[in-house]
């Protein structure tokens, strides 16, 4: 048998273990001081009310004869893609729930998607980024091309239309910089992978945290972007699921290449890959749809935002340049005075007791750059504020 | 951007939607006649209590902030992968937890597990077969070879020493068939792979059905099978599971393929494009392995394969051949008269009420047998079989 050797020449992810190892010996060295975690990429908020009382009555459900259930539509229970098109009608975006496909989160379905897509096809992607996008495409042994993200343009790349690409990555909000596209850089985009009759991945797992009401949480907000764009969200940032697991994928029906439907294919590959998300587990994501789960997770969007405030408000007064925050759970900073990602994170922890993560683990172009995250509790921001 | 040819030329499973619309068909044309599925393959029991238990332990600990639980390892939590590791000690397999991944069902993994394989490898599948070893192979455009299942072997197919494959898949107890290797039938398999440097696939989501305590319940009762098989189980059949998706698939450390570990590869496949199973399921599964569960789940067992010896008792007072149904929750019998199967399931259904699943569904082998299953209620299963 021979294995893919892809899978094998791609470097294991070094970035949070060797953050761990520095921790801890910096720990053993300095017993008593405090540390503070302001890298964290995970929540730290509790399921709201309505998630918690809508998977415990799934769970009683499935303990009682009459109401258990087996096998569910690989693509989703009907009520929750029903939920998803609804939340999306808010947005003003008609979707069918056969465009719906419920999964276990975002990170899934990014990398499980590549089947549909030839090897043969050139893959762009912005740099610095979420690793997921280039590991699934090395593991596939596709030609990728690289966009600079910088602070000229303020970590939001734009297209060379002298470069031809079919597969474009896109993350906005974006992790790891913050950064948001506006309505018309969105434009462009649609307009550069319809020229080049390119399939856009959308990834909007951070599209609760958009305050501001003319950024467009949504690629289908933009006109023929269900023509040539896939749009991926997940629950974990939005209602803090990340050890829930469930998100939903939108595949347009609008969305075809040369003749065949990218919808179709993906309902093929979903059937004869993967068996659905818990019934459990989907009632809970319902639950994040109704009025007082909305109202509930607002609540929570709007701690982590206070959090991105309390940290932004503390980078202007020490004048380091960062972008996100206003929009996004995540700060981009420049390191001061020239230092490497790697270096600041030393000098970090060892003069305030504070982690974060050095930009150099999200590509080349993240060098000499930092990512706060504002997922933290309150009294533990604010005092590590007062240390920075 | 370009399609994968390949999932665009799979065609579509018609099998469980053409039984459907038949099925549809006859209750219109005859209103109030009886009609039994005996071809469910869906469990019919609810969860049992001591799964309901942690549960609903679990989803409460998720709305409380001290007791939350984020991202956890892709691999599963250890409190789970111990368990199974404990679940092997009573077959006398000693695994250490590294070797044990958490899955959401063997179909996702018996799928995902290609990306660690080049696609220069030649498949060997059985046929008839579970249809998801076949197609995923298709998809990544992979060259198959069949070895065929008869009434002369028992549906038990052996090696072909004269064919040479990379990859082989084994599914005992069978489904479709029900039939189940003996311990010598696997150790020929094992060799056999060793000789070719091949991997067995070895799928034992029906191992929780094995009643006679010689055959084997896992591939790694066979000497030297941890050198050559990965092995994919699931605790929906085991358990009822089918809503809750939770399975495990073992990979072990002394895999190694040019000096590469087949667990590493497989754990960097996961860590890129999963995220791992719920917490809620992955306590619910716990629970399964605790001595309470244990006992539990043995009883739906017991009460699936009274079903099953029902169905066997039956078909051997009409003279019918069969086999499965004594280790497995699956009966395997050829349609009488020399019908095809899809004319035995109109027949069936006409003349008895009575829904199974038509062999052809399964493989070119499969035309002219029949699958019956035991997941049914037993009143239902009783009355059909006085009207078969």
């Amino acid at each position: 048998m021979k294995i893919n050797e892809h899978v094998a020449t791609l470097e294991s992810s070094y970035l949070f273990s060797r953050i761990r190892q520095k921790v801890k010996e910096y720990k053993t060295q300095n017993p008593g001081r405090p540390v503070t975690n302001l890298g964290i990429g995970d929540v730290t908020l509790p399921l709201v009310p309505a998630v918690v009382d809508a998977m415990t009555k799934a769970v009683s459900e499935m303990g009682v004869a009459d109401t258990f259930r087996g096998y569910c539509d690989e693509q989703g229970y009907l009520f929750l893609r029903q939920a998803v098109c609804d939340y999306y009608v808010k947005k003003d975006i008609s979707l069918h729930p056969d465009e719906v496909f419920i999964s276990d989160g975002a990170k899934s379905d990014l990398g499980n998607i590549l089947d549909v897509f030839a090897r043969e096809n050139r893959v762009l992607i912005p740099d610095p980024v979420y690793p997921v996008y280039v590991d699934t495409n090395v593991m596939a042994g596709r030609e990728i091309v690289y966009i600079e993200g910088t602070i000229d343009n303020g970590f939001l790349p734009m297209p060379d239309w002298n470069v031809k690409a079919d597969i474009i990555y896109l993350c906005s909000p974006n992790n790891p910089t913050g950064a948001v596209y506006n309505k018309e850089q969105l434009e462009t985009w649609v307009e550069y992978a319809l020229e080049n009759s390119a399939v856009i991945l959308f990834d909007s797992a951070y599209e609760a945290y958009i305050q501001d009401k003319d950024l467009p949480t949504s690629i289908y907000e933009i006109d023929r972007a269900q023509e040539c764009a896939i749009e991926f969200c997940s629950l974990s940032k939005t209602a803090g699921f990340t050890g829930v697991r469930c998100g939903y994928t939108v595949v347009p029906l609008k969305l075809v290449s040369s003749g065949v439907s990218i919808n179709k294919l993906w309902l093929r590959r979903q059937t004869t890959k993967f068996n659905g998300v818990p019934y459990i587990v989907q009632r809970g994501a319902q639950a994040v749809f109704s009025e007082p789960g909305l109202a509930q997770i607002r609540r929570s969007v709007e701690y982590y935002m206070e959090n991105a405030r309390l940290i932004a408000q503390r980078l202007a007064e020490l004048g380091i340049w960062y972008v996100g925050g206003d929009n996004a759970p995540y700060l981009w900073l420049k390191c001061p005075d020239g230092m490497s990602s790697w270096t600041y994170f030393d000098y970090l922890l060892s003069t305030a007791g504070i982690i974060g993560t050095p930009g150099a683990g999200f590509g080349l172009m993240g060098e000499g750059f930092f990512r706060f995250s504002s997922f933290g509790k309150r009294n533990d921001i604010i005092t590590a504020l007062q240390r920075l």
